[in-house]
């Protein structure tokens, strides 16, 4: 790997701490950093290096997966750290910042490639790129990064404004668009699944599959994060980025020998296909949630209005499910079905494939003890896949019961999402970044959505917390016959058509 | 259910003991017995109904699943059994026999359907068979059936020569051939898999299956059974029967509402479907083995000519593997591969389908770290499911590396084979029993490899205990450019097409 400077904007924030500090550690440790690497942090608090080294040694015991207790190891890595004051609008900051790297690189004798992490507001991201461009900090002799953390946009428009910005300093292949859902290791599995596996591109297509559901519920409310998330709301904050890209990579046929552009060209292919939703449609494919008080975890906790820095008007969405439908020679007639929503019954990320039955007008159809065939993605907090096949207890010959094949992973050692995104982006592999097509695709077909709820053409549905969202999110299936799976709603227990209950739970 | 009288010809023999006894109380603890029923034991030595009733209370002890100990069950179960001396030629024993079981259907209110489990060797069959038709046993206001064992029959002749004198006796639906490997409750399992699957039932074709391997292993050598065994070899003590019936069980393709007739149909169809073996052939299909010496689990064992009743010129088979093919719709093209065999390196009985790599002709075909998808179905000594997917490490990019999802049930409270098959023949369910016509078609294919055995027309190869079989087995696979999968020999363990090796091995 080529030795590479890794400059972080926003270097005594929390993501640093809770995230990418950790992350380069494991990293250290794993050995998949460069032989030489220097690491630049950046604030507006005047820190010595040796308080930074400090400060990030602290996050590694508090946040590292793996315990930072080896002097040796982290004085090693700790010595490659160190720390400049930056004020994002002072061009002079700027300066001292390239004389510093240059410093180092001379120092380690590394090549002058410069990777720039924008750990900071959205509001930032304009100004510090122009200033990377103006002072020279991207070296001639050397490649230069930009990687970006969401929010990409408030809508379709500031996006490709903020887009028109940033690439007048950043080509795109020199931009990486983090999405941590891209990170989990379970995300990156749904690539290499399909195309590597004939038993699934087998039962890839709409001859066998009935619907798929994608779903990411929090129970967590919106926490210290209020004032920001109340001008935001559940469809920017999660479903325009993280919900549509799971779409995306459960969705993208590769073709065998795929390459990160092949991966790139299919996901946009899936948006391009993605029927679009006119405004008026809004209120038949999209149910807008808000929590109301209600019991997480035996606790009480109150509803959204209620919540500090929240006005008691506010219309802001904080669940939204919704159903797409995919218009290629795959996906026809498959309904996609996505929901989202904090303050929900349990913390839990899967996909949920649901298979046709393959009969429909014969007598299996009057089985009513047998269930679909299901496969299950659970991407977290654990990542496992399951089957579930239907059998037949020996001893009642003419009853089913479901048999779940199933794998977990052990969670011991499985990296978290920024080791593999920072990985990725110190080798220039942009395979699990959002490319400039994808997130103007995606607030594209946003957009109404944005405009509905704004216009308020589309009800806004009070749902108590610790529940799964309102009684209009269930509706939204049962129109097309089907239902969510493996919600643990006492009145929704998994049942099969003769209302017997089943035991199963994904793990989680 | 019906009541029932249940009359065992052999109460005091081994099979008796060991799996009668206990499936019988097993069933009855579940509540599957029927309400009121009776049971005669019959051999030659006079015993007292106590003391047979202790000799039965010791065998629940020793060899059920459950504890026997809760003393008012273990007297209502022991108090249902009677006993009766009888010698099979003496026909005063049959009328003797006759009285006892009508007087019992007196004093327990009982219907005079009666089932004569012939837990004897297979030469006292027939005389049985005729004496019961003779002395009027079986009942004009009640059923009768005919439990019977391995082996029926010692070739094709003979195995014709015995269901024409018993059906003299018994017509063929009162005929239940016992063949325990179908009362195994993954073998079982496999004909619903597929039926109500439509996943499994997608992938169940030449389309996607490149080979079947059906492998059935012992670790034992011939124990007490030499002297029989000499004269019958693997050949016909589990391949004739067992293992043509798990290929049956595989193979079929069932109509969705199948009935246990569709069943037999299907199983038929198979077999008519098999291509026939000419006694030439039999020299490149069937791989004839005889153990040697070797280690069994550390500790050394002789050969098979040193074990006590085997004489040293025995050119006996406790080995065999055989390719076969199928020669219908959905199997056209798909080798199936069968193997049993004695003293081998562990004991397993499972079913290994290998899917074929979709696309031979690309680069996928170079990708060395990728492996094939496998659906394991393991059969005993555990039984589970397993699919074997490939995914890549998302640290090392480049990399494949398969992942198992996999089912295995609980093993603490699954049914015996004897108790499954015990159950159906009471409820005169055949679905689980081997038919007429499925015994005659497995002699007839089988006949030329007996020939062929006789006339030394092929070699049999010695291969060590504690191995796999001789490399002429392996060499039947290699030729088609396959190999048995999960072999645990250190030279030959799973390795990918670098060399790699990996860690699988299915639980057992």
């Amino acid at each position: 790997m080529e030795a590479t400077t890794f400059v972080l904007f926003g270097a005594t924030g929390d993501l640093a701490k809770r995230k990418i500090y950790p992350a380069l550690y494991n990293l250290f440790v794993d050995q998949k950093l460069p032989q030489s690497f220097s690491v630049i942090g950046l604030g507006r608090r005047e820190l010595s290096d040796e308080t930074f080294q400090a400060n990030v040694e602290q996050s590694l015991r508090m946040f590292s997966r793996r315990e930072a207790n080896d002097p040796a190891i982290l004085k090693n890595f700790l010595q490659a750290f160190r720390y400049s004051v930056l004020d994002v609008g002072r061009k002079e900051d700027y300066q001292k910042l390239l004389q510093l790297i240059e410093q180092r690189e001379e120092e380690l004798r590394l090549s002058p490639n410069r990777m720039f992490y924008l750990s900071v507001g959205p509001e930032f991201f304009e100004t510090i790129a122009a200033n990377i461009q103006e002072s020279g900090l991207g070296s001639a002799n050397g490649w230069k990064r930009l990687v970006i953390e969401k929010p990409f946009g408030h809508d379709l428009q500031s996006a490709r404004d903020l887009n028109q910005k940033l690439s007048k300093a950043f080509a795109e292949h020199e931009i990486f668009r983090i999405d941590h859902y891209l990170g989990k290791p379970m995300v990156q599995k749904l690539e290499v699944l399909q195309q590597s596996n004939p038993v699934l591109q087998a039962l890839w297509t709409n001859r066998y599959i009935a619907n798929v559901q994608i779903t990411a519920n929090e129970t967590v409310g919106v926490e210290e994060r209020a004032g920001y998330y109340d001008h935001v709301g559940a469809v920017r904050d999660m479903f325009q980025n993280h919900m549509l890209q799971l779409l995306m990579m459960l969705a993208i046929h590769l073709p065998n020998n795929s390459t990160s552009e092949n991966v790139r060209l299919n996901k946009k292919m899936v948006m391009e296909s993605l029927e679009p939703l006119q405004k008026e449609d809004v209120i038949s494919h999209i149910v807008r949630g808000q929590y109301g008080a209600g019991t997480i975890q035996g606790k009480p906790v109150v509803g959204y209005t209620s919540e500090p820095s929240i006005a008691e008007t506010s219309r802001n969405d904080t669940f939204i499910a919704a159903k797409l439908r995919i218009d290629d020679y795959f996906w026809r007639g498959v309904p996609f079905y996505i929901r989202t929503g904090k303050r929900m019954n349990e913390k839990s990320t899967r996909i949920v494939i649901e298979f046709k039955e393959p009969f429909k007008q014969s007598s299996w159809a009057n089985d009513d003890s047998k269930m679909p065939n299901l496969l299950v993605f659970e991407i977290s907090p654990n990542e496992g896949i399951t089957l579930q096949l239907n059998t037949r207890d020996p001893q009642h010959r003419g009853e089913f019961k479901p048999i779940q094949i199933d794998f977990h992973a052990s969670g011991d050692d499985v990296p978290e999402a920024y080791e593999n995104l920072i990985h990725d982006a110190l080798h220039g592999d942009p395979t699990f970044f959002a490319h400039w097509d994808e997130v103007e695709l995606s607030w594209k077909w946003v957009q109404p959505i944005l405009e509905a709820f704004e216009e308020n053409l589309v009800p806004l549905h009070l749902y108590a917390a610790g529940t799964y969202g309102p009684a209009e999110s269930d509706a939204l299936l049962a129109k097309d016959g089907y239902h969510w799976w493996f919600d643990a709603k006492p009145e929704q227990e998994i049942k099969n058509k003769k209302g017997e209950l089943y035991a199963y739970h994904p793990n989680n």
